[in-house]
């Protein structure tokens, strides 16, 4: 089946460009976000979007390495750096049967790596979480 | 190709069974595990044993949900319990040529999760991570 809008690719564009128009056309607007800190869900692309932007803001030196897909999804595993801290993690993306990414769940490690992008996120949000 | 062993499918037998023969055989001799705590992977099967029958004895009412799959590994998404903390996660699985088990990083979430996990685990090991 041909699908509308190809979530998955949008959201490659969007880490490379930054545009949050990008994000915005990637996102299905119930989209669903988790954060690897809370346990409550964000809800809404209007309230997932900061996440996401503040996400590819935060994690320097970000790159790609291993991806599980699935006609619905895909498990996309990185590497990145919060200031002097590494951080390997998954974005878990599933798609809705338009193509657009309805459900968003990030998952890293360490201990300090997780500590240090709550911090990090914390202030670029404005909140400690 | 056919091969020797079907690692993924003695890690499910091993879940379910908790068998620590089960799990031996899963392991390449040469298994790395990489900690949703500690930064440092922990090197070759002897080494690695006991934090995975650690874990299916400390995460409790354990289920797997979405697997993301392909020929080398997969991705096994999972919810459980440490106490009263939900916990949810990933096991990625990197299987060697052979069909064992060469690497397994597990990641979870939220931050108040891991945090039962590392507790749970520090006091089986008999070590605080």
């Amino acid at each position: 089946m041909q699908q509308a809008v190809d979530g998955l690719a949008l959201w490659h564009q969007f880490v490379r460009e930054r545009d949050p128009l990008v994000l915005e056309a990637a996102l299905a607007e119930d989209a669903v976000f988790h954060s690897p800190v809370v346990y409550k869900p964000v809800n809404g692309r209007a309230a997932v979007m900061p996440y996401l932007l503040g996400a590819v803001r935060v994690l320097e030196d970000f790159s790609y390495a291993r991806a599980f897909s699935r006609d619905d999804g895909a498990v996309l595993e990185f590497n990145a750096r919060v200031g002097d801290r590494s951080v390997q993690g998954v974005d878990i993306i599933q798609l809705n049967a338009e193509g657009r990414i309805s459900d968003f769940a990030v998952m890293v490690r360490p201990a300090s790596g997780l500590e240090a992008l709550r911090l990090a996120m914390g202030r670029l949000l404005g909140v400690i979480q």
